[in-house]
């Protein structure tokens, strides 16, 4: 059996173009809905659980070496807090917390939509962890739309990285967003990443195909 | 000075097509955000806050005769509860409590995506006030993404009561929202309202300006 990627592969190969919506029509792309969460450095992993301690992976995600781990932390700002924010792995040099625009009306933090590891001037916050604290520092964004892709989905899809394109998606709540941030890497996974705020407005929920049109 | 609404109307005059954005190709039509909050049936007033209680106008909306009431409840779902729902007025025929996608999730309440009104089917939640509790069965919505006007108004942006346009909206968090309905009545001001996951997701505030682009 075909599937719509292999279709599309297949469609973009004998150069027929990628107009409108369905399976004959373009690459399916599917849909990763980020919820609130953290990446910890590992310094700031000893200061929340205790000095050498490790994170556990409890979920793999789509790109590949990357977990949800067991570990979770509470997120305080200056109008409120919200626990169970969920930390996820590996390490990274720096943390960063990413939050819908939703979160940061309930936080009373500003945060702006930026693209992962580009912090200056970001938000602020405070995390709260079983053995103590840590207080984040221009390291708080909403993340900024984007689709992850290898350098074959990129030719495929007739796209390059840092190219910005459209992305439709169907249904009651139909849309498209503009300002997609397409990043290819071959540790990438084929995928649309967008927050909470965004599903919600779509209507679309983890792993419904979305197509790019022009 | 020309406003952009003037700019708009006299360019429909002139038959001049809107495309794209900006003042000289479009009537800019302003967001209001729609939070959460309930309309109640005056029966329903007298179960929450006291037999023949008169609910208090606190602020002017900009539909005309509609306002914000000092009174709020506690929405009540089987996941969670949530404080301080703002009560509309005036009273109307029935109650119809309108979420977000987001408070569902909050709740644990499946409410439809539904114009306001079309209630069969949609969901149920418990409403708290000071002097008791009501049950609503389907009465409860994710309000449908819509464009109030009056007749004048849709004229000058060659739409009809009912039909389903683009709304485009700018900025970093940029997108055009489909499935927009038109609604026209004598009685309604220019407004494109969209709850707070669609505001957020779009990235604009109250007021801003949105385009019905084709």
């Amino acid at each position: 059996m075909i599937n719509q990627q292999l279709m599309g592969k297949i469609l973009t190969r004998l150069n027929i173009p990628n107009v409108g919506m369905g399976i004959n029509q373009g690459i399916a792309i599917p849909v990763g809905i980020s919820n609130r969460h953290v990446h910890l450095s590992q310094q700031d992993v000893d200061a929340l659980f205790g000095h050498g301690y490790q994170i556990t992976p409890f979920k793999d995600l789509k790109q590949p070496g990357q977990f949800a781990a067991k570990e979770c932390v509470m997120v305080v700002g200056p109008k409120g807090s919200i626990s169970k924010v969920r930390v996820l792995g590996p390490v990274r040099p720096q943390s960063q917390l990413e939050i819908s625009k939703a979160d940061c009306f309930a936080l009373g933090i500003k945060a702006p939509v930026r693209s992962s590891g580009d912090l200056a001037g970001s938000g602020n916050a405070v995390l709260m962890g079983p053995a103590g604290y840590v207080e984040l520092k221009q390291q708080v964004i909403c993340a900024q739309r984007h689709i992850h892709m290898n350098n074959i989905d990129a030719r495929a899809l007739n796209v390059t990285n840092g190219q910005k394109v459209h992305v439709k998606t169907e249904g009651e709540r139909s849309l498209i967003f503009d300002e997609v941030i397409v990043r290819v890497s071959d540790k990438f996974a084929l995928e649309f990443h967008i927050d909470t705020d965004e599903a919600n407005a779509a209507g679309v929920r983890n792993n419904d195909s979305v197509f790019i049109v022009s």
